[in-house]
């Protein structure tokens, strides 16, 4: 097969066979087919999508590339969750262990952050000794021990995706629907989970902007899955404000330890249970959606979920005491408040502002050879219809420069709407796909 | 300037700066942005086009990525002309000593035949000795001594388009008008010529297969060129059967000395005198097409255009005796005629077929990489609206091994189609852009 043929044919809107995708893929992984040509493919793709098979089969193919992780030796639903990513988004870190403490396992692949997006291994590495680069038996090791375990991307989990999620970044082929799909799914399915729950971040701070891109791509998700034989669903939620009240790396690990407490943001919290109560239906362990809540409350209440993640920390060689004393974590040596301009109602707070904020901080990186600053970042956000007097707190910036300092509280400034009138806050959960 | 964010531009249908297009070109040329960047872009432009300016932008760029070869020396009028490939088109040899006896100067750089499509360069090697690898200064010295020069492309000259030449060639980006015209146009103009003229086939032998898109073809040149301030006329040209009776390295070059002799085909003929009288017209030494074919006539008629042949292939280290004597040029073991199973008038010749049997038989190529048998070919076509009695030869097929004879038979005797009543000759020249 020739691979100028394969690409002439997308490029000019036929069909291609499962053969002819399979033998891309794999000539790819290989290095016969060499970038100059995978760019001009993903291109054509770019320009005239892939139909639900086609999709289907690039990720099948692209999941196949590596290794799929053997996880049949733990007798237990395995269990995962996908957020496309976002200002504040740290659902995973309390995810993972609340969803261990109900009696699933969740061997969880998470990835770095890039742009405004955090990643949930910065995150994780703000505790002080967490390794997220465990092998693969390790990684099953702790995953059979604790019931969860975050690690990064290995080598050999679908390199297609790795080879491929690299060269869209330099080619200006990143926003096409089925490449983003057959990346996302195939380095999730290549996990060996049985239940995939999706949480499609929409609005400014979000790589999809409006609800409808948004729809689209959750649905392209669950209709490739489904296509494939996987059990996945997709919730579209909102990310025109910041989640939570804090961004920033060691900052997003407390207001996790907070939700596992009981006492996080009420944001946080919701999402966190909705998407777990999903993901324990869908496993069976809970009958109901209304069951699948009262036992992650429970997990909450009675201290195994917090159990569990302490229990991750020390697996995976983490100082898991930094979890109940914050000062064993990085701390910025300025805390500097930013005062509200004006007496109102927040009604609004620019996630895209507060991300880039956050970048300029130090707390995520431009390109992906950056190194991240744990200790930086915002907290104490105020979030969209809450009433803020004059000169009161609207955040905490958390800095180690000065200079960055007021870069920061200039962006974050501008983040901010105030109205004299009272705000509904937005909903968060747009559109649940199942 | 950041490569991906201009092939963002381009993919999203955003009009490029000439400082984008420069620096993108400047940056491929220097081998700072790697081919994958490239291949991405190209194949944005075959999506989204090319408007004038930035199509003359690009060529201006190329032509600029090497050398332009300074002519300024000879003081003659330097034309070339060009054609866009096909079967049997051997007008350039005739046409270079023609206009050198004209008193016009012709530094023609030529490409080697690919697919169906032959090249002037590999016809010219069938001439024992002659040297198509020339330097610079070698090439002057002969355009300035004989007032023609034929030779191929140097390392210097367009280094950005024989790059990204071969990079179309494997990831489906070849036809895109704006990226024909600029790898077109950037070799020819580099030549340092003052008026060229381009001949755009069109038929089942050529690139370009309907008139339409060989006019949309011709059009871009001649609108490129004078964008750039350069004096070009384009013609439409049937290639839907052969040019001439023969096609075949060697057996072209014999066509050719035909033509010079004044005893060539019709067809080949009027086109090489067609375009000499342009470009005559256009250099000022013929005040109008009348004048301009008398001077071509003349130069036939007196010798003096095969005496320029002569002396060209002697300046060029080629057996100039082999032009007299076509005993010296290479010939195949095997001459087999090629019957026709009926009589009656000739209908079709599928230039497409012809090319193909003349690539089985050995004289083409199927990758830049492969030799060509220079003696192979076929000769003695007939040719549309004659009539042929039953058993009666439809061309002669040069072939130096059985198994590659029989295929070629095969594949000629589909490219004849008979009718039962007379057949009117397709008109050669389909359109004039000037």
């Amino acid at each position: 097969m020739i691979p100028q043929w394969i690409i002439e044919k997308k490029r000019d809107g036929q069909g291609l066979t499962g053969d002819e995708i399979r033998e891309f893929v794999e000539g790819y992984t290989r290095g016969d087919i060499p970038d100059y040509q995978m760019a001009a493919f993903a291109m054509a793709v770019f320009f005239r999508g892939m139909s639900e098979d086609e999709t289907a089969i690039l990720t099948d193919a692209m999941m196949r590339s590596g290794d799929i992780l053997d996880t049949s030796a733990i007798p237990l639903p395995k269990v995962d969750k996908h957020s496309t990513g976002g200002v504040g988004d740290k659902i995973s870190l309390p995810l993972a262990p609340l969803l261990a403490a109900c009696g699933v396992a969740v061997p969880m692949i998470s990835g770095r952050g890039l742009g405004i997006t955090g990643g949930t291994l910065d995150k994780l590495e703000s505790i002080p000794g967490f390794n997220v680069r465990l092998p693969e038996e390790q990684f099953l090791a702790v995953l059979r021990d604790v019931g969860c375990a975050m690690s990064g991307q290995t080598a050999r989990l679908a390199p297609a995706d790795r080879k491929l999620y690299a060269l869209r970044d330099v080619t200006a082929t990143v926003p096409s629907v089925p490449l983003i799909v057959s990346s996302i799914l195939s380095k999730k399915l290549a996990e060996g989970v049985d239940h995939l729950v999706l949480d499609v971040k929409c609005g400014r701070g979000a790589f999809m902007k409006t609800p409808e891109s948004a729809r689209e791509l959750a649905g392209a998700l669950v209709r490739t899955a489904r296509a494939m034989g996987k059990s996945v669903r997709a919730l579209v939620t909102d990310m025109n404000q910041p989640l939570g009240r804090a961004a920033g790396n060691a900052l997003e690990i407390v207001e996790s330890v907070e939700v596992l407490l009981g006492r996080g943001p009420a944001d946080v919290e919701l999402l966190t249970l909705t998407l777990g109560a999903e993901l324990l239906q869908m496993a069976g362990v809970a009958a109901s959606p209304a069951e699948a809540v009262d036992r992650l409350r429970e997990a909450i209440r009675s201290g195994a979920a917090m159990a569990k993640f302490r229990a991750m920390v020390r697996a995976q060689g983490g100082d898991a005491e930094a979890l109940d004393d914050f000062n064993r974590l990085p701390a910025a040596s300025i805390q500097a408040p930013l005062a509200a301009p004006t007496t109102g109602w927040i009604g609004g707070v620019d996630a895209e502002r507060v991300g880039r904020a956050c970048v300029v901080l130090g707390a995520g990186r431009t390109r992906t050879e950056d190194r991240v600053d744990p200790a930086v970042g915002v907290s104490g956000l105020a979030k969209i219809g809450e009433r803020v007097e004059k000169g009161r707190i609207l955040a905490v910036v958390h800095a180690n420069d000065e200079g960055r300092l007021a870069e920061a509280k200039r962006l974050l400034s501008g983040a901010f709407i105030f109205s004299d009138r009272p705000v509904e806050p937005p909903a968060l959960i747009i559109e649940r796909i199942a």
